[in-house]
């Protein structure tokens, strides 16, 4: 067991969680800023090198969790391990950016979808893609498909 | 700041890292099993729909950080952010894997590369890829090229 600890925080366009592109077909092309702390840029070597970033953040205005609930995509409740719901046991959010720039302690990335300040745990390269055409989606295909 | 708990464990055909595939041209295809908490297991609903998901866990033998280091893939030092480095501020590992077969609180699954007992903090659903063709993979790359 470890204490997370913020490496950094994100700029982003979104203030309050309303304001996050959500549900179906919702997309993430906002661009925003990775700020990381001055004691771990040197952590950035060679980042620039890489075009998308896995970025693992804090759900830290969201408390506690729950284990079934209905996201904005769906009218039916899933389990939380089958959704990206913000309440889970380990508050750990994960979204894909596309690196656009690096400036110092700055990355410059496309695809946020956090609030901003949120704080930053963790940022590795993205190494593989599963191509979309072997990704089956479950219950989100479904609800997509209902809704056409 | 949150303190990490574990939501499961991994079983896995590797026992130490040595046993890990790692470097150039490694293979993740291993099978192993998700062993969700019995008190998580509601969280698992409708995962069987899921053809890949992104599985978080703790590099729970992995102590401490360096923000500069040498990956197996490689005779160059990179930074921490660059690599897939067990030693990070938080020490939070990803993988993405298959799923093959859900049976109760086990997952069945395909592409383990974490050791046998591993924690798990976290399980979502790969919702979208990035097309291989687009993405840019750093000094990996130029590392792969060296070696040809």
């Amino acid at each position: 067991m470890f204490t997370s600890r913020a490496i950094g925080f994100v700029s982003s366009p979104y203030k309050d969680a309303g304001q996050v592109p959500k549900g179906l077909g919702a997309k993430h092309e906002a661009d925003g800023v990775l700020t990381i702390l001055p004691e771990f840029e040197v952590g950035l070597t060679d980042i620039e090198g890489f075009s998308h970033l896995v970025v693992l953040w804090e759900f830290d205005r969201s408390h506690g969790f729950e284990l079934l609930g209905t996201p904005p995509s769906d009218n039916r409740a899933h389990g939380v391990f089958a959704t990206r719901s913000p309440r889970r046991p380990n508050p750990i959010g994960l979204t894909i950016v596309e690196l656009l720039r690096r400036d110092g302690n700055e990355l410059r990335v496309r695809g946020v979808d956090m609030l901003d300040g949120t704080l930053i745990l963790d940022v590795k390269p993205l190494l593989s893609g599963v191509p979309f055409e072997e990704l089956r989606r479950g219950w989100l295909a479904e609800a997509e498909a209902r809704k056409r």
